[in-house]
């Protein structure tokens, strides 16, 4: 996959995620505006200067430490996040030992299925694939840790309130009993009935003026699987605790401002 | 088509674009990139306010003058502009008595057949359409120009100088002997070797930092069809000059100014 983009490109990581979205939407595992969706990130990244800026930082390490000492934390994954960062986000699903949910908003079971089947390939690759460094317990329970992760989506016997058809489908044993969602490339609907439902929504959004990250608990304005790399050795090594002031209104700010004076 | 959204909806501009930008995939019009590319430039335009900024109403006229006074204009198309905007494409070819060139970065034998299908459809709609207003000439006046129009790119017999592979084929019809080229979206690698033939090349471009908006004799900075919309009358009226002072930088300039101020 992806094998004839080479490594030392200056644009491999920009080329490599494109490559892995178009493949991804030849397959069946995207919304017809989920290729548009992706460009309007590529956008802002570019006026970010496609690097995790210092707030953005902030946000990765508030997360993890929400993610760590939530009482129930899943991870909610659409096409977009499947497609670009499947093995990461199983391999942080692993270490939280909790569960992924497949949550889409333009439901169908065609998609679901292909998502659920693409998460369960994944999921066989990773298990085959060296622990990630931080981890301290072997390759035997690395191994199990992967196969552990519950993979929901598939039996949908919950409703997010607030919202109607289809995309308000979910999963009792994931969204709905979950105090903290990890949900990438979420949108401003949904995050809304999520923090209208009393749960801390942390979301990955490239752009600091959508409604989606004004809505968030916590909003990381990053790329994802930079993000995701960041994230990982933080949920191995522990530690952190929560900011009970967690300013995400001044996270956002410093993005704008970051944005701003990247463009002079 | 596309008839399902509302006229009344504040964002139907946008809607309309990506729907018809999601058919026109659907139907092999566009390069697997396409997608991601009109997500890059809806970034912009959200970040320009999405209306036409005045240094990009500038470079308007500029092009209306340089395509009046031209000795032999071309409009090369590309997918997403057929999909977007072939009728508004057919009706400036028709004012300006020139040719259209189906020209591809990623060029296929069925996407350049299907690009000149979907012309050949829609210039049979033109033609039935009435005129634009400024046209004075009556209805089989505007019915002929328009079926005048000669749609090139099927009969690649010229190359591009200084390209390499199938993105250098183009048509000793159309842009080889052109002086002045009107090509939206077009790619930086191609845009540079048009200047470097010696052509006026003008773009329509949202992102203003590009290679190709750096690179063109006259940049446009907004949103195609915003763009066609204005620049249309400006070629029925006819009569202004080019500017031989013209300074493209300024106009960039003033367009990162304007997406500065607008993330405030």
């Amino acid at each position: 996959m992806a094998d004839d983009i080479p490594q030392s490109h200056p644009r491999y990581r920009s080329l490599l995620a494109r490559r892995l979205l178009t493949e991804a939407a030849a397959d069946g595992l995207l919304a017809e505006s989920a290729l548009i969706a992706h460009g309007r990130g590529e956008a802002f990244d570019y006026l970010l200067g496609e690097r995790t800026i210092a707030s953005a930082r902030q946000a990765i390490n508030e997360s993890a430490a929400r993610l760590l000492t939530a009482e129930s934390p899943v991870l909610s994954v659409n096409g977009n996040t499947v497609a670009l960062a499947a093995d990461q986000m199983l391999s942080c699903a692993a270490v939280l030992d909790c569960p992924i949910e497949v949550n889409i908003y333009y439901r169908t079971p065609e998609r679901m299925i292909a998502l659920l089947k693409r998460l369960g390939e994944r999921r066989q690759a990773v298990t085959q694939s060296r622990p990630p460094d931080g981890w301290s317990e072997g390759d035997d329970a690395w191994k199990a840790a992967v196969n552990a992760v519950p993979i929901l989506g598939e039996n949908a016997d919950g409703r997010i309130p607030g919202l109607e058809g289809p995309r308000a489908a979910c999963s009792s044993d994931g969204i709905i009993q979950a105090d903290v969602v990890f949900v990438p490339l979420e949108d401003g609907d949904r995050c809304e009935a999520l923090i209208a439902a009393g749960k801390q929504v942390i979301v990955v959004d490239l752009n600091p003026l959508s409604r989606t990250a004004h809505t968030a608990t916590v909003t990381i304005v990053d790329e994802l699987t930079r993000v995701l790399e960041e994230l990982l050795p933080l949920l191995l090594a522990g530690g952190n605790s929560p900011d009970k002031d967690w300013n995400n209104d001044a996270i956002l700010r410093d993005a704008v401002d970051e944005i701003r004076s990247g463009t002079v």
